[in-house]
């Protein structure tokens, strides 16, 4: 097994790209197992030993509905943070605020929603009535100076509504850069977005100007979506440690683009990221042994065994 | 779980692509089950049915190398050719051609290495003697009226080598199309390539004419090549109904780039392939219960399991 990429450079793409690391809190939160805080708080400081810049470190939703991240104040006041290194909390509320500022938090981000459907479904309200519950959260971080990130999920379709319209994923994303949020990142929630919708919609924002792109691989199209997105200009991709995320409530295990197969395209493809690769798989490795699952990610898969023999190539 | 992707086309791709199928022949070549020829038969006939147009059936190569096609007569003896359907069959050498007359083949596709090594322990030929064994191969066979297309490996890189020169690739092409080949398949065999790397070779050849493209999807990069490769202008992909083919002497499951994960950003890009995406994933069902092992597929993955439900998409 070959264990870095070869780096041959393509025309009109970014020299470099900030992978904003949503393992800790995206991935972890969507896996059926429970992880012990000390594992987490290991997991955390590997990613920041490997390169990683920015991690979602955990969330302040209710216990009820994430238990696998009840432990975040415990998290966060033991957390050993590295000079440098942005660690987003995501916060769905005013008490989720207080207690990020509580623990010092610097940055947050909150979760909001493309359709009608999920808003009622996954927040409880209206398309429409969803900034209501935004506004005084952005309003009060940005008060206490901190930088507030939104995510925009169901950006390219939900299983209720069909396909969403560019245009209504662009009116949510205004109106949450509007109240004061500086990156907005396009989730594709289910995994059902192709390349020429992400071009579509990166375009009807009028560019790639403070957006992200957060892709799920649930049909296997994280990747070539991300191309898309980076030749649009996007330098800001979301992607979990070892693809981990395979939403615990559907049988397949289909988390988020994986890390590691990112790195190895961008690697390959000469944009730079300031990560270590080696340190990723083996984090990976280490993670897999512990949440009791083989890795989804294609890298680790690959340099997570024994050395290549002759025989592994054999045609 | 939703069923088709939404058509959002891009610019600048073809409107329609031929997949080249090779799930019967590169695919189950390197699974470790050896699976009896009323299935092979039965797979075969599912493809057509499903809309295939390109069905690489079998290989043969002597059953010491590959015992998983020792069928390969029988197969063939057996086979109920659909009109309109190619059935391409892959021969080694002069005793494989021999047999591929007998039994009526149309089609026949050739193995050469794009690098010394893996000439070498591959063919047991130099890279430059390869060409003296496809000689009178491909001379005979166009002198019968057969089509021939030619596999180029490692066309990316290789274990022993590192990165293979795009001239280099080029220089073994262009000597196979001169000998008649009309079509060249390039093969990322090991999986290791990335999407600039594959905009180089194919602009070292000058432009897509008669080349096709083959990707292994052993680090996860196999539909962002493909997504390179269609925005070079390739209208021929070679994929493997669920991804089969993960190399039996390797521990990882790395095959081919699935069929339906394809079908997928084609059908979602508006690219037509003539397939029906739900019977592809019908059948890579059955085989994958076959085989003993799920598909690797995360199309298949994704709609060969149960109904959606609303906590499918629980955030």
């Amino acid at each position: 097994m070959m264990r870095e990429p070869y780096r041959i450079p393509a025309a009109g793409l970014p020299e470099r790209v900030t992978i904003y690391e949503v393992g800790p809190r995206d991935g972890l939160q969507n896996e059926s197992a429970i992880v012990p805080v000390e594992v987490k708080a290991e997991f955390v400081a590997r990613l920041a030993a490997a390169g990683h810049r920015v991690i979602e470190t955990t969330s302040f939703v209710h216990p009820t509905w994430v238990p696998q991240l009840a432990d975040a104040s415990e998290l966060l006041a033991g957390l050993e943070r590295v000079p440098g290194v942005r660690y987003p909390v995501l916060v769905p509320n005013q008490r989720g605020l207080d207690r990020a500022l509580e623990h010092g938090v610097r940055e947050i981000a909150v979760f909001a929603s493309a359709t009608e459907s999920f808003a009622r479904k996954n927040l409880n309200r209206t398309l429409e009535s969803q900034f209501e519950m935004f506004e005084p959260v952005v309003a009060r971080a940005l008060d206490h100076g901190l930088t507030v990130r939104a995510y925009v999920s169901m950006c390219f379709g939900d299983p209720w509504e069909g396909p969403t319209p560019v245009g209504q994923v662009v009116a949510v994303g205004r109106r949450l850069l509007d109240l004061g949020c500086s990156e907005l990142s396009l989730g594709d929630t289910v995994g059902v977005g192709t390349p020429g919708h992400v071009s579509a919609l990166i375009e009807a924002f009028g560019g790639p100007s403070r957006l992200a792109v957060h892709f799920h691989d649930t049909y296997g199209q994280a990747l070539a979506n991300t191309l898309a997105a980076l030749q649009a200009g996007v330098t800001v991709v979301d992607a979990s440690t070892g693809g981990i995320g395979g939403c615990p409530y559907a049988e397949s295990a289909t988390g988020n683009l994986a890390t590691e197969d990112l790195v190895w395209m961008l690697h390959g493809l000469g944009v730079e990221t300031g990560l270590n690769l080696e340190s990723l798989v083996e984090t990976s490795t280490w993670l897999a042994a512990k949440l009791g699952r083989p890795s989804p990610s294609r890298v680790v898969q690959a340099l997570g065994t024994a050395p290549a023999t002759d025989q592994d190539v054999k045609e």
